[in-house]
This record gives structure tokens, sequence and C-alpha cells, in this order.
């Protein structure tokens, strides 16, 4: 999507042998910088300390991670070396495991010397797919919105909640839970959206803002509290997130309040939808609440907030007392009784059970022997 | 209660004819000031300028205000500009309407030359009422307490969550919601509280921690979003948070994202509990949502975080794009139905209901026609 008058991806090779470029989102929105990723080891800090995050972007940069480690040791220790430390950057999201287990697959049969390219081939391929899927999603999910929009006067938004960032930023392109929002927008229909700020992190409140703005897409930013008050006074009329990874029975572990927002909408009669593409959906498991571990992060997250300063420098305040303990989930699951709406897939949208699941994956396999690629 | 060494109530007088002293809170609990209110136009600011907050505490500043005042113009004309002034300053808090009114009710009829020395008196007496109320207030809600810890072992805390700051420094003493735990705390009984830090002013993380790091009380600072999933793994045993304002039917308006944290109780069986000052009623109202305006605070809460900068002065990181509309709705409303441990008042705990009210305070007038002193 645009940034100014450019059209940009959040990773994109320039051609083998040579580093990758990403986009480096740690200091948006206040910040917009491109760096290069030219070893194993800086794709591995790229994805573990966030300059890349959202799992769809996060699966494409460890197999170009992949690439970038095999283009200097590639025998099958060097392989499961740089697998096993990809692997480890960060424990919750499922298309993490799911690129680098489909990598792993496609590379180890492979002699040594060609692997290199074909990690780098690999990459360029998958990123294809998730630019794609997130078309697909938006396709699908224009429609809820353009139904929504009908029984509104023409001059009234269709007002859409979002929690954290599951953009163009977090993807690819397009992003997932944004790809209808986009959609709807270039198709004409009036969007608002709300944005959740998303502590600790404020990846809704810098990047989810950033990017609305830079497509023209009218918004506000609210505190992560706010939004139950909104869709008590009638100013929801859908909500719509992302998932880091959803259960085959539709539970969805996804950044941490997501919970909360999904009760408040409940409690009003208010759609939630959650945008998912397929390779986020771990058949293995079958209760989120019980089985998916939650990645507990660095207590500095919650004690201090970056942004920035008055003097135009990028810094942090502190906000917690020196003496006090500090707790940080940075999950949680909406179970799947809560997604009234329905899960956007790319095949379309399914009812956030098995049998709606099944219904549009009837290859997957649900039986717990692990994960298949459903698409 | 103690900073440091020293117990503090959180306004105190002089002498008559002296200014006033507070604890300025605005820059807890990084650093700890006493000013002093030397005019009506100080205490105004005080007010508005949240200085000093909590509704129980804005109550007896304004008389206060009204005193400093009355100190130099107090003919019936400036008696009705200071009390219409200091009642502009926070339009949600019934307690500075209750209060307001109770004095200008005993003021009014005196001669204009009574009227400082008299406001002077009331304040003081309504300061002290506060503190017997919430002394009271914790003698109810710790035998609560009480019950939990004994359904645990002793080496297992009882874990209660609160949001925002009803804390000691919101009232002159004590507390509201904190009184139960300070009471718990200094009664040997082991408990650990989790603080939502409450965006977007952060009186969770700021003052509350402050409060209970001064106090000794074990406690962990957690964002907004992180509530719902503790409650959904059992690690919240209890919820209890204070009022800014509470209808005869029992919805409780309270600092915004209350409601959030009610509903994620609601959902894990995790009891609900307001603790509430009589004076925070309003018993001319009946329907929360409906009924309560809630006050719209400036966008620089949100777009901004205040805390300590690296070099230790104070001062604000931008979160927001420039770009980026915000709303900050400072408060919700927690319908009754949802509060299902109880409201602590000073005579007991009373169900969430007319009826559960009106068995505590049956003096009370729920016809409408205004609000009584219900103690």
């Amino acid at each position: 999507m645009k940034v100014g008058d450019k059209a940009y991806r959040t990773i994109w090779p320039e051609m083998f042998g040579a580093p990758v470029s990403i986009i480096d989102q740690r200091h948006l929105p206040h910040r917009f910088d491109i760096v290069t990723l030219e070893t194993l080891k800086a794709a591995e800090i790229a994805i573990r300390d966030m300059w890349v995050r959202g799992a769809p972007l996060i699966g494409v940069t460890a197999v170009y991670g992949l690439y970038l480690g095999l283009l200097h040791k590639a025998d099958d220790a060097d392989l499961k070396a740089a697998h096993d430390t990809l692997l480890a950057t960060r424990p919750t999201a499922v298309n993490l495991r799911w690129a680098l287990a489909r990598a792993f697959a496609h590379l180890h049969p492979l002699p040594p010397q060609d692997r290199a390219l074909a990690a780098f081939d690999l990459a360029a391929v998958m990123a294809d797919e998730d630019v794609e899927i997130n078309q697909a999603i938006g396709t699908h999910g224009i429609a809820v919105i353009r139904a929504l929009a009908a029984q509104k006067t023409p001059a009234e938004p269709v007002n859409i909640l979002t929690h954290c960032n599951a953009g163009w930023l977090a993807t690819v392109d397009w992003g997932t839970a944004t790809s209808p929002i986009y959609q709807a927008h270039d198709a004409g229909i009036s969007v608002h959206v709300w944005v959740d700020e998303t502590r600790p992190r404020n990846q809704g409140a810098s990047i989810t803002a950033f990017e609305l703005a830079n497509h023209g897409v009218p918004h506000t930013v609210i505190v992560d509290n706010a939004g139950g008050h909104l869709m008590q006074h009638g100013q929801v009329d859908m909500v719509i997130t992302g998932t880091d990874r959803t259960t085959s029975n539709g539970d969805v572990c996804n950044k941490i309040g997501t919970y909360l927002k999904a009760l408040a909408a409940f409690d009003n009669d208010v759609p939630f939808y959650v945008a998912l593409p397929s390779p986020t959906i771990d058949w293995s498991l079958s209760d989120g609440i019980a089985d998916i571990p939650i990645e507990e992060r660095a207590a500095i997250e919650v004690s201090h907030m970056q942004g920035l300063l008055a003097d135009g420098r990028y810094g942090a305040v502190q906000i917690t007392p020196q003496a006090s303990a500090v707790a940080n989930p940075a999950f949680d699951v909406t179970p799947a009784r809560l997604i009234t709406g329905g899960l956007i897939t790319e095949r379309g949208i399914a009812a956030a059970s098995v049998s709606g699941l099944k219904a549009l994956f009837p290859e997957a396999d649900v039986t717990g022997s692990g994960w298949v690629r459903a698409r």
C-alpha cells in the first residue's frame, strides 16, 4: 500500500545473493525507515525485536532469514540450526512454525549448494501467496461492510473497531483485518475506523493509524478502555481483528485485549469478525484457552512507553514506580462463542466452529496430528 | 496513609485565614509534591486540571475552594459565582455537585461575614466524614477478602484486580476500593493486587501502584488489556473498583474501561465489587447508560503519554500520528447486572439494585426529585 506517493510491500528482495529490504516498523508513525537484512542473525533480531511484526510477515521474513543463512553455510546441520534459531524468535505465532516447516520440508531434500536459491525463490512465492490471500479476505469482507452501509444514509459512515495492527504492515501487503476496510474505502463506501491504541506496544495508535492516515481512511484513535463505552452508545457497527493463531474449533488467539472487545461486542449485539488467513489455523488444537502458550514479554514494555519526545527525538517515559512489579502477557484467547460475525478467510466467511471451518477447508486434518497447508 | 515514614491526608488546612495544603498528584509516582491553594482560582485549577482527583477528594477540595473565595468576597452573588465556578470544573462526579449543594445550603442563610469561617469548618467536617465512611467500607469489605482467603492455603494470596485509583489519594484517607485491601493487609491476610494501568491518564500505574508500594502491599501493574486473560486463567479472585456516580438501580459510572473488566469478571465467574461511599449515589437517576453525561477530555491525554524521561525530568512522548483524530471519553457505565459481588457501602454490602440500595438507605428519595444525604 502507499506511504506518501509510493507503493510498498513490507519486505522485498533485490536479487539472489543480495540482502533483503524491510520496513523497520519500530519507530512508526514518527519515522519511516527502510533497512536491509544481510544475515540470518539480522533476520532473527528483526523478528524477535519486532522490527517486523504480524503473523504473515513474520513467516515470510523467517524464510528470507533461512535464505540469508544458507547463502554462507547450507549443510543439514546449518539448515536445522537456522530453522531452530528462527523458530525460537516468537513462541506464539503459528505462521512462523508453519512457514519454517514448509521451508524445511522443501529445502532439506535438496543438495546444500541449491538450498539458498530455493529458499530465496520460496520466500518470494510465499510473499505472493500472502498478498493473494489478503486480497481474497478483502473481497469476502467487503460484502459485510456493504451490507451495513445499506442500512445507513450515504452520509453515515460504517463504524468499524479494530484492535492492534492486522494491517498491511503486519502482512506483505493489504493486511488481513484492514483488507476489507481498504477495499470498501476504495469502492467509495463511507467507513470510519475506531483504532484501539493497543497497549503495551501501541501497534494500533502507531501502526494502524499510520496506515489508515497514509491511505486516507477516516479514523479515530482511542485508548483500549474506550471501546465498550462506544458500543453501548451505538457508535460501533462491527469489530474486526486479526489473529495470530486459531484453533480448529474457532478460538482465536490475538493481541492481548481482543477478548475484552469481543465480550463488549457480544454484550451489545455488535457483530465480531476475525480476518483469518488459513495458515494461521492450528488444526491440531481444539481449546484455545487451555492449549495455546501465551508469550510473556519484557516488563519494560509496560513500565515505559515509547514515542516522540518534544525535541523530535525518539524516546521513552517511565510510567510505573521503580518498586512495582509488572506482568506482560502478550496475547489472549477469544472463545469461538464470542465471534458472532464469523471468520473471514480467503475462501469465504466461516462460522467460528469445527463444522464452520471444515465446510471451507474440507481437506484439513483436525485429528491433532499437525497442521496442513489449507490452500 | 503513609508516604515514606510520614502519615498524610490528601488535603489539610493550617488555620482559618491561611491557605490549604494538598498533595499535587500530577507527577506521581515520580515526584511527591505538596502545594498550597491560596485562592478560589487555585482550587478551580487544582480540580479541573487534576492536581487532585477522585470523587470524594474533589468534593472536599471544592468546599475548601469556597472558603478561599469567601475569605475575600462573600455576598450572595459571590457565593453563587464561586459555587458555579467550582461546579463547572468536572461534569461527571456527583460528589462535587452534592458537596457544593450541601455547602451552599449551609452558607447561604448566614451573614456574608460569617460565611468563610463556616465554609472552613464545614470542609473539615466533610473531610472527617469521608475518612469515617472509608474506614467503614473497609470494615465491610475485609469480610469478603477474609472469606476468599479461607478457601486458600496460607501461602496463596487473594488476588484482587482494581482499575484506576480509588485509593486513599482519591479520597481524604483510606480510599474506597483500597480500604478493604489495606485493612486486610494490615490484618495479616495475604493479598496481591493486579493494578490496571488505566489509560489514558495512568492513574493505576502511577497512583495506585505508588500507594500500594508505599504501604507495602504486594502488587503487579498490568496493561488494561490484560485483565480478561488473567481471569480466564484463574488468576483473579475478585475485582473491586470505585465509582464516580451510581444510579438508584446500581449502575456504576467509573473510569473508562471498568465496564470491560466487569464483562470479563462476569464471563469467568469472578465476583465484581464496587466500593461506594453513599454520597456518590445519585438517587435521581435510574439508567446509567442513558442518563449520565460522560466527560470528553482533551485529545492530548491519548495522543501523548506522560512520565519520567531518561534524564530524570518529567515529560511526555507522542504516540499517535499527527494526522490522526483522537477521542477521549473519560468514564463508562457498568450495568448493575454485572456487579455480581455487590456494592460495598459504609453501611454494609448491598445488591446492585433499587431494592438492595433501599434496604441499606431506606431514607433515600428515589422518586427523582434530587439526591439526599444518605447518612
